[in-house]
């Protein structure tokens, strides 16, 4: 029975992580736990991170179906106020929803967002409840006729989307913002620049405004349950396809990753 | 029952309001919905007030004692994602909690937080469930071993504390930052601003930084449960209390307002 009092629901202190489960597995499990740790750790939420890991087996067992399993963990009870009552128990749960293949390596439109992402907070680093403004901003997106949000920094660094991470391919260089313009430290961004390599690409986290994205051989996006996106376009005018083939690499890298 | 499904609680997609009952009435009632329904407008939740109304009343009706009372709305269950689901039901909740006037007109020492409010997010002026920034700014100052935080804009101008609005007297000026700052249009702001001509006093809405707050004649801080607090301290160094005669005319007409 959940309790109203939890600070999850009153004030955004938890946090979650999205996995996909195919062919009965969670795909990045231990990646996605020493995520949810670390932000345990930011947020100073003191979590059994196997009751997590049980959570999210206990649904796969249930169903070995692909799917996608959200689990959430929240500072738990609390008394009226910011103040975390000490000694609180963490609340942990997980739901699952269905995954099909079809969800993934889409070619969205972008625009970009009047909303921005701000560095200045830990929370643009972590996968925290805190997810009011990228709904905000796909909403707006959508009102504009795109389909998804491009959000930049408070300084006009190119972030992420409301819910992906941001590559842009200029030669051989394979370039994401760094953690530092707040931007998530994505599971499926980690296994990308890991990628990179023997792919023939030189991975590269470095700071860059829209101008730049426009202007290079191509973009993508990534994200655990959507994988790779190719934006066809940004604001109306089309990306570049010039790195298309390169891009085609890796989503072929990933879906043998995730598919193997 | 709640439901785990409920978006307040898994993307902080809400809103709420914190309102004190004293001589079994809610002070500043209407202003509190009214602010509610603006926060509705800005996340585009249809929610009916008279039901937030209701849900505030209930409570009242069953114990007239002093309290608080927070009411919470959120845009209701949805299905995985951040896209709001079409024609779901808002969740509407009110709890109540003990409250005396010891828990008002206090002197916090505050500390200048590395957490910087976004003015470039919609969410910086109305009182969503995002509110795990301001509840780090608060571990994290009394780790400092002061009792609250001021956060400052991404830009560097004072913002609010982790849960007040700001002012500061110079000579005989009440200046408070604007909204624009990335501040919470507080209901006792808002009072104190109406207030402020009868206490011969010149309201102004202006950006400051801190160095200008340092030294000014005075400074207090607002909100709906502890009314006003005069800060004592500033990273240590004491606040002026040239206007503290000023300042005690304003508590003293907020104490009027709120027990006649």
């Amino acid at each position: 029975m959940f309790d109203l009092a939890d600070r999850g629901l009153l004030l955004a202190d938890g946090l979650f992580e999205t996995i996909l489960v195919t062919r009965g597995r969670p795909f990045l499990f231990d990646q996605h736990l020493a995520r949810l740790a670390r932000g345990c750790t930011t947020l100073g939420i003191v979590c059994d991170l196997d009751t997590a890991r049980q959570a999210v087996g206990d649904l796969v067992d249930v169903d070995p179906a692909d799917a996608v399993i959200r689990v959430t963990v929240t500072r738990g009870v609390g008394q009226r106020g910011l103040q975390p009552t000490e000694g609180a128990e963490p609340t942990i749960f997980a739901s699952r929803s269905g995954w099909n293949a079809g969800m993934a390596f889409t070619s969205p439109s972008l625009t970009v967002s009047a909303i921005r992402r701000n560095a200045m907070s830990p929370l643009s680093r972590i996968k925290s409840l805190s997810y009011l403004d990228n709904v905000l901003a796909l909403v707006e997106a959508q009102e504009k006729g795109a389909d998804d949000a491009l959000l930049l920094s408070t300084d006009g660094d190119v972030a992420c989307t409301s819910a992906a991470n941001v590559f842009m391919i200029e030669s051989n260089d394979l370039v994401t913002p760094p953690l530092s313009v707040g931007v998530l430290d994505g599971t499926m961004r980690a296994l990308v620049l890991e990628m990179a390599g023997t792919l023939r690409l030189r991975p590269r986290e470095e700071a860059f405004d829209v101008a730049r994205l426009a202007t290079s051989d191509g973009v993508f996006l990534t994200n655990s349950v959507r994988l790779l996106m190719s934006p066809r376009s940004l604001d109306g005018e089309p990306l570049s396809r010039r790195a298309a083939s390169k891009i085609a690499d890796v989503a072929k890298a990933i879906r043998s990753a995730v598919l193997c």
